[in-house]
């Protein structure tokens, strides 16, 4: 069956986004048909002007409606703490808990040779140019294996430049169990990590 | 953390997609950031251009360029066979089979009285007038609840019409075991099914 130009067309737009497969493609664009006409188009124009209207700020590289963000513009917050992140996604999640008021940097990815990406390819280096008053680097990139790689990447850079434990305290964000997490469902690597970070009660 | 206001739109509209929560909705508008202007404004144009390019079909309402389509049009089909599906994506599937030369009718849905939808929100009624020198109705909805209610529906308007078994032969697709399925991993209603499916080799 062929199946109109328009239609093959949007599915491949679909298709490009991250984990949406052809036939997710498929029935989104299946459900767009039914939609009245004007909903299209706010979607349509909501795209457009996605990017027009959302800039990355030029200090910690957040996305916000204007540069420097919000967050590195509010001088209330704690400029002494510097807190490293993967994406906007996580300074989003981060800013949730209502616990954190220090500044943040994005690197907008981690180290990941197998898909080509060196610290050239991530806001990396300049952390560097960050550092003057901070007192504690949160390295906060996942609990993957790239994500530590990055994290190590990032303190050898950081002593490298000169800054010794007794000016900086670089620190990584806790391991272990998620809160509501069953033991006997853990994975190894998860329970040995929370071994390690076990505190006093 | 206040989100700019686009990003915060944008994640609406991908939001009341099927099959796509708030994480994910959150996560694409990210990835969409990251891609180049052009290409978004090749998204948005598909977007735009979904409907205006593409029409029901005002005999079976699949779905083509134009109307009457492709298939209704095509004189060499078997217009002796009408098959009843639930959405445009069913005849993609079965004239992906290449083993079905008859002609369909598209319902675009199933009566569902939970999410109330009634006979009058398909395109159901109508099948009666495309009945006239049909030997055989295949009705081809989904194995669910919702498709075999569909199906019984459809049987008794059809022989409530006045067409009996001599004239029209009203059958239901297969069900059974999926092939390259594994017996023991089947639910108990397949295998009933597929046991009462059974057939001479």
């Amino acid at each position: 069956m062929k199946l109109p130009r328009s239609v093959r067309l949007l599915v491949e737009h679909f298709e490009k986004l991250p984990g949406i497969g052809p036939k997710s493609a498929q029935r989104l664009v299946f459900y767009l048909l039914h939609v009245p006409d004007y909903a299209i188009e706010d979607f349509a124009e909501a795209l457009k002007l996605l990017k027009a209207n959302t800039k990355f700020c030029e200090i910690c590289h957040n996305i916000d409606e204007k540069s420097p963000c919000y967050i590195c513009d509010d001088k209330s917050r704690d400029q002494t703490v510097l807190c490293v992140v993967e994406s906007p996604l996580d300074v989003l999640a981060i800013e949730q808990t209502d616990r954190y008021r220090g500044l943040y940097h994005v690197l907008h990815g981690v180290i990941a040779p197998l898909a080509n990406i060196g610290p050239d390819e991530l806001y990396l280096r300049d952390i560097l140019e960050r550092l003057s008053g901070v007192e504690e680097v949160i390295l906060a990139t996942n609990p993957t294996m790239e994500g530590e790689a990055t994290a190590l990447y990032i303190e050898k850079l950081i002593r490298d430049a000169g800054y010794g434990p007794d000016q900086i305290r670089i620190t990584r964000i806790g391991h272990g169990l998620p809160v509501g997490a069953d033991l006997e469902y853990a994975d190894n690597i998860t329970l040995v990590r929370a071994l390690e970070g076990r505190r006093e009660i």
